[in-house]
């Protein structure tokens, strides 16, 4: 075994000397800006400039360089740093050095760059009204970074090693606070998991045996992206009607599901609250067939008109894993979510999280447990709720005035309302609405595939949080234009 | 559909008045408490109250509820605001409402707790020198502070919306900078992928049609959790001896393979770099073959006796997927990894993470950025590479002095030594070491299932970075106590 060292041929054969003077005049330029930047001194920058001639194919495969002490001449340089420098770039691939045939341009060294791949498109529609972001110019930067400096300052040495996979204790101690009290949800902080969101937590629940065991219902109208996730993990999704009282489990128990996915604050994105009746019978069902109810609080806590109704896990916190997320509520970029499990999945989904899922930022979990407890959370909320209800009246009122035929529904709580249309209306009002470079979501776009076909639900989803304030108003020109001619 | 008020009978029935100061006693001691907490006024303190008498069994299934009139005289409360509470219970499915029946406990609302799943065991060593953990202590809390400060007081709004699935553009430039100037890596902010560490990135690159199609060879030592992944994603792995040049890439031809995965600046866990004529073997077999090589360089920043060797990824950018994460050089605490990939791969491991993996931390993701900006990354582990050194110091001085037979190899680099061990011994001294309560990893452990048995292979794995400077001193000691013996 070699120790990587170069051992050059002793006495430079002839011609060596315009070669070193030669190469020495290529590297100049290079040499001379401070391509080193980090450790290392003369010789480092000598190995970045040979780098890049052979990468550029100034020095192509196979040519003999010089032995070290005469570009070290020439380059005026120590001759243990162009030796230093030699040995790097053999060390690196870049050369070979052979007793007898001297230091080459290694043969492989120098494939020509692939172009970058093209960047993703992003074509920014002229006025946004997309449901599912919050309003980013709202994060709350000083309080949070204020909650973050207190956290970090304060947090053991050890929340900066591998951590519990279930998410930092203080967090799930603040979680298991906070979601009774806002969110009448029975748990402690051993049954909460920490997760990523709504995704995420879907992802470990569909790895659950039992899950895997069946099908999943899940509501006629709902998210495509949380289709998408229990059907890539392999699982059937059955869809559940969804009408003024929001889902009907009534077929749950002929439909031979396992588990349900609901939105029981304000179904997602039809807009009402599941019905009581409905709320016992989806529990009564998975107590009698020992179902499991996957309940996502997608936005429990922006409810305008009343307090809002308490979780359906607070039913039976052994049948409803509860999920939820600061993506709207905060913002997307931080990346956390939780579940309050029933006992009995807490291994089952901490084995797969482990498997799976890296965990989340300790650093934001610390920030986002004092943001909590101090009170900062709240008064975001608070004010959020505030400036969303205002966009909600604003909305109303426009189309109350501008396209009074159009029906608004869903607007008790969240960020976004559901227009409904005349039927076989839709796509030509997306139509109309594309035109004017207005982006609104078409309801059927959150059909189930395998939903029976239904009458009345022609409709726009209109989200009215996203926007800075100056562009709400004039999407609200834009989107009353649209209707208007409806 | 009702609109979720109850209607309890007018006139209230003889023996209502008892029923309703009973129950306002029973109520009593929860009213006087603030459970409340954040929204609402005493109705909500109310219906917090009557949910907890409904759990604990003490107002049973069918209890009929005084009507709200009678309660509200007893508590002393508006009667709307009884009304208020009852609502919301009805809402939520703690109580029924029906015409000529008053108001009653619901059939399914009280099922009991079950209790909570079993802690996850955590038994601590006495001494603890497991490798894979950096010093947490040492987590550079006021600058990564100073810097967070700096990146989410500059952020755009956008920054806190949904983003490009690739990360930031503010850290994927910082990487493109600092890998290049650090690490020899040649690539540039399109072609770099944010990830949550080293596995993440396996994960996702575990999609990719290319890798599937073929079986992964991997060193024949290794980390167990890295082969775990691949197998879990359904590939088969298959082992490249390891020697004192590193990982022999002679065998990929024959064997198969589409991918290797390799640890070139410093083998996990033997501790030797990659021996040029590999490095180029490597490449040159993914030349030849369409191959990829994954370059897991997991701690190519911690490198004692000189310039770490340059990233092979330079020599064919194309063909090599490199890898890496703050996990060792800050903390594992901060979820960031990233790839930088050949620009053929970076739309399918996009692809995949939308759909897999959510994206890491916005927040971290600006504030690391900051911090390589700022030269406090570069600060940090400059500090970092000689508080470890000095730790590998007094590990070779110790052993040297106390255990002379024991031949420390790898710690040219790394956070980790192996103590090579007389064959047939390893088992033994590992029993040894769990006995004076030092955790220790054996070097069978890392060990390859189908790899060749090869002969001169008994060894300890002895990380020296994670214990804080007292218990490192004690835990030397330890490991002395037990070599000396063997």
């Amino acid at each position: 075994m070699t120790d990587g060292r170069v051992n050059p041929a002793e006495t430079p054969p002839p011609g060596w000397a315009e070669a070193a003077a030669g190469l020495g005049r290529d590297l100049h330029l290079e040499l001379a800006g401070d391509r080193g930047g980090g450790r290392g001194g003369r010789w480092a920058v000598l190995a970045g400039a040979l780098r890049e001639a052979i990468r550029s194919g100034r020095l192509p495969a196979g040519t003999r360089l010089p032995p070290y002490r005469s570009l070290a001449a020439d380059l005026g340089m120590a001759r243990n740093a162009v030796a230093d420098a030699y040995a790097e770039l053999v060390a690196e691939g870049w050369l070979t050095a052979r007793q007898g045939s001297g230091t080459r341009v290694a043969e492989r060294a120098a494939p020509p760059a692939a172009p970058d791949p093209a960047p993703a498109p992003a074509p920014r529609p002229a006025f946004d009204l997309r449901q599912g972001v919050p309003l980013t110019g709202s994060f709350p930067r000083t309080s949070w970074l204020a909650a973050s400096r207190r956290a970090l300052t304060a947090a053991p040495n050890d929340a900066f090693g591998p951590g519990d996979p279930r998410g930092r204790i203080e967090l799930r101690r603040a979680l298991a606070g906070y979601l009774a009290r806002a969110r009448g949800v029975r748990t402690s902080p051993g049954r909460i998991v920490v997760c990523s969101g709504v995704a995420g937590a879907l992802r470990l629940l569909a790895t659950v045996p039992q899950v895997r065991s069946a099908p999943v219902a899940v509501e006629a109208y709902g998210l495509p992206q949380h289709r998408a996730i229990l059907t890539g993990a392999g699982l059937r999704t059955l869809p559940l009607p969804v009408d003024g009282r929001g889902a009907d489990p009534a077929g749950l128990a002929a439909s031979g599901a396992a588990s349900v996915l609901l939105t029981p604050a304000h179904q997602f994105p039809t807009g009402v609250a599941l019905h009581p009746d409905r709320r016992a019978a989806a529990v009564g069902w998975a107590r009698e067939t020992g179902g499991l109810v996957f309940e996502d609080d997608y936005d429990g806590e922006f409810r305008y008109d009343r307090q809002p109704v308490g979780a359906v896990q607070g039913l039976d916190p052994e049948r409803v894993a509860y999920l939820g997320s600061v993506s709207k509520s905060l913002s997307p970029a931080v990346r956390i979510g939780w579940m309050a499990l029933p006992a009995h999945l807490v291994d089952a989904v901490v084995a797969a999280k482990g498997e799976r899922e890296p965990s989340v930022s300790v650093l934001d979990q610390l920030a986002l447990a004092e943001f909590i407890e101090s009170g900062g959370y709240d008064r975001h909320l608070r004010g959020m709720r505030q400036r969303y209800r205002r966009r909600r009246d604003q909305l109303a009122a426009a189309l109350a005035e501008q396209a009074p035929q159009v029906e608004v529904t869903g607007i008790a709580a969240g960020l976004h309302a559901v227009l409904r249309l005349p039927a076989g209306t839709e796509a030509a009002v997306a139509r109309d609405a594309a035109l004017q470079g207005l982006a609104v979501e078409a309801l059927t776009g959150f059909r189930h595939p395998d939903a029976a076909p239904g009458g009345d639900r022609d409709g726009l989803v209109v989200g009215y949080a996203a926007p800075p304030d100056t562009a709400f108003a004039a999407a609200l020109v834009a989107l009353c234009r649209v209707l208007a001619g409806a």
